[in-house]
């Protein structure tokens, strides 16, 4: 006798819209987590490796995801976009996180075998805290090929193109921290809408290295793990080109703070392992939050590709594996004291 | 002048009975070695991710295990088998790990190159309270063809066939935590006598993880992590496989408090790198230690196979890389306030 | 447009004698990344995975290196060597390194291609205790083919052989711990000056592993990285082969309590993944301290030697890919209370 208590995840068929899902694990973030992200990623942003113990960011963000895959996307063919990222508070070493979502769109594809689901995310922390929230939608497939109500009249959510401007200045306005401490003399005056910055390092993806980035997330999606399931080639998780690509961005953006919000991201197309990863930024925006804020953002896009520079002139669509649009806070020169400084070339 | 300061480890001639070695290096159990943990086997049980800060019990068994390799093992030919696993306490981050192991049996092969050394393994926290308990058995090379008297006289030690129940009872009532945080709604009462649950995911082995993963555990033995010593092919410590199955076999036993005793494990056939595994479990037994426990235990059978799913017709003898009994501890949901429930399919 | 944000590092014209460097990162230094090491290296000192939380002095010594890539080896074609290494004081858990570094001897090669750069590096804690000093000196790329003063007026400072004997003796006395804690019966007086100690057991290098450890220092140099930018090679960082050859020294040495000084390091030959690294140690000189100290100092020759044993008679120089003489504490058995014992051959 076979039952059927292993859980295959949830089909297209499956979700309602207003549907909630619980948290699957709770996850307490230690020393360990942080250090596993510093060794996997490479990422040197000065505030997630000092004695302030702040887990970087992105960790949050692939954490709180990782807790969702279970209910959401097992059968997702595809992640296809983030949207409205928003970092409401910092997370620290010894905060444990929970996680929250609902169903709030769903469309069933014409070819009737697939549909798209959104879902709003919110990660907790253990007094209740929200420390972030986004909405991501995925291609899930379906269980059989019957019409749903989602091919008719399909339920689009209305979705933000940024996040909100002056939720960002009052989040802002919060972090205590308020230097760069990577010792490059390159503040937020520095910067120009429209400039490109070649973030010049290559990194080789490793299986065991995409694999266990994954795992650290507790994302259990079958397709990262098993090679005789994708053919000998699995896939990396989308979080880790993320990451890669960010931490390769802090090479131009040294003195950067963090991430805040994200106006948007997709996965254009796959990466496997043995692939080497390139990255560029061009600044989109700036806003200087008026003269009284020692801070300012800069609007970055974030271009992942794979096997070349990024700005090599012989970039192809297929050979972009990230494009994401965010909010970076970056130092001004004229808050600081004293702007250390390097002759560093 | 070359010494031999090097230990080689003992062989068979060298062990005696009642024979007793002491901890080779006292461990301190950190947040890093639990973020370890998770990231290489992908292990989700929620008491051992949440912020009760408890060490997985397999964690604790290999570095308990680890910790007698020097003195025990690096001969071996094959580790037989374990017997009378118990977890005496919970272990938690900030604990400190030592060993302290005693022959218990001896007895030479008839083909005179080897014998079974049999070694009654206890571990110890920093206040000397025992963590666990078990025996195991392993074949070790003989030094030199000269017969030992355990060839005419072996010493077998009497093993129990099961971990004693009452014990297991007395042990569950100890434990703090009584409910699963999941959010499925799978509990004691659910699971019959006699079903198989088949856990689906695989898991592909990489060289890195499986040597990582020993050497987290301070286990020395070479043929682990020298490829040339092994004709390029070092093989994966048998833990390993066993916390990949058990990781696995969450899926279908969601709301497991984690288990406290097991009946025997063995390792049946070598895992290398490459191989992709997939378990299976089948449960033997059920105890609902009487209606006043929030918690039963369930006897679960958990087989890891190689290269295919588990429960499929045609698995070999030769595709099973471990095969173990142990008692598992599930919340009942007579016992939960808040079942929460989830539609997963 | 682009510009030039993104740092490709100094070129040996960038250099001047007497430049300073800040830190490009502080790091704070946890139980994870005490944790990644054990796992990433085999180590099993004890006084560094025991409950005193201490963090491994080849730890402290890759993470200040590390600290100093961006500003000094990022266009280095060879890691020459180091002199002088002074571990001050013990690191633990929960401390902060911050680094500094001046330029102090400069050496333009008659090729005019390159030159040679000598820095001395102090490494902080987050009280301004100093931790370690060395110097190092790396082969540096020049920009253009255009002379510097250095190529006719080269500057070399004045290095010392050994690391300050009356240094070392004082270093020894301030330490807490005095007793090692393997098991073995080994201590100082089993040492004598000549002998050669073959340390056995082979440790092949897999990507992953290496690029991890190398992350986890925060060295940013490509080379390590970029499988394209290497022809499909990346190169393992030295400070790898120092520690799995330090890790593989502990047999024999078992009851060492952690190097304090190096006289000299080289790297002769490159490490790739895949090679299988071997060690062996000679004893070149010993320190009693005199009769009232509880612990002598062993001065030690370690050789790492890739795919084959360390001391095989057909090793030739180019299979050797470390070369390094440090200063060893070593408990001695007559201030040894309970020197525990065991038999293991």
């Amino acid at each position: 006798m076979t039952d059927h208590k292993s859980c295959s995840g949830n089909f297209f068929e499956d979700f309602a819209l207003g549907q909630r899902f619980g948290c699957t694990t709770p996850r307490w973030m230690g020393g360990g987590e942080r250090a596993l992200y510093i060794s996997m990623t490479g990422d040197r942003t000065p505030g997630f490796c000092d004695e302030t113990q702040r887990i970087h960011p992105l960790q949050v963000f692939h954490q709180v995801l990782g807790q969702t895959v279970r209910d959401v996307s097992l059968n997702a063919i595809a992640n296809l976009g983030y949207s409205d990222i928003r970092w409401h508070d910092d997370v620290g070493i010894g905060d444990t996180i929970t996680t929250e979502c609902e169903v709030i769109g769903l469309k069933e594809n014409s070819n009737q075998r697939s549909g798209i689901v959104w879902v709003r995310t919110l990660g907790y922390d253990q007094e209740g805290r929200c420390l972030m929230s986004f909405v991501r939608w995925v291609m899930v497939r379906k269980r059989a090929r019957v019409m749903t109500p989602w091919l008719d009249t399909p339920e689009r959510p209305s979705l933000p193109k940024q996040v909100d401007r002056a939720w960002l200045k009052e989040r802002v306005v919060q972090c205590e921290q308020t230097q760069g401490r990577s010792q490059r003399d390159l503040f937020f005056e520095d910067y120009v809408v429209g400039e490109q910055i070649d973030h010049v390092d290559g990194h080789t993806v490793n299986p065991s290295e995409h694999m266990g980035f994954t795992r650290l997330f507790q994302n259990s999606a079958r397709v990262h793990f098993d090679a005789l399931h994708t053919e000998g080639r699995p896939l990396v998780f989308g979080g880790f080109a993320m990451s890669v690509g960010y931490a390769q961005a802090l090479n131009g953006l040294d003195n950067r703070l963090g991430l805040i919000g994200m106006n948007s991201g997709a996965h254009p197309n796959p990466v496997y392992a043995g692939d080497t990863l390139f990255s560029a930024t061009e600044v989109l925006d700036l806003d200087a939050l008026g003269p009284e804020s020692a801070v300012g953002l800069i609007r970055c896009r974030l271009r992942v590709v794979k096997n070349q520079r990024a700005l090599s002139p012989v970039v192809a669509p297929g050979d972009v594996v990230l494009d994401m649009d965010y909010w970076e806070q970056m130092p001004k020169r004229s808050a600081v004291v004293d702007p250390g400084g390097s002759t560093v070339g």
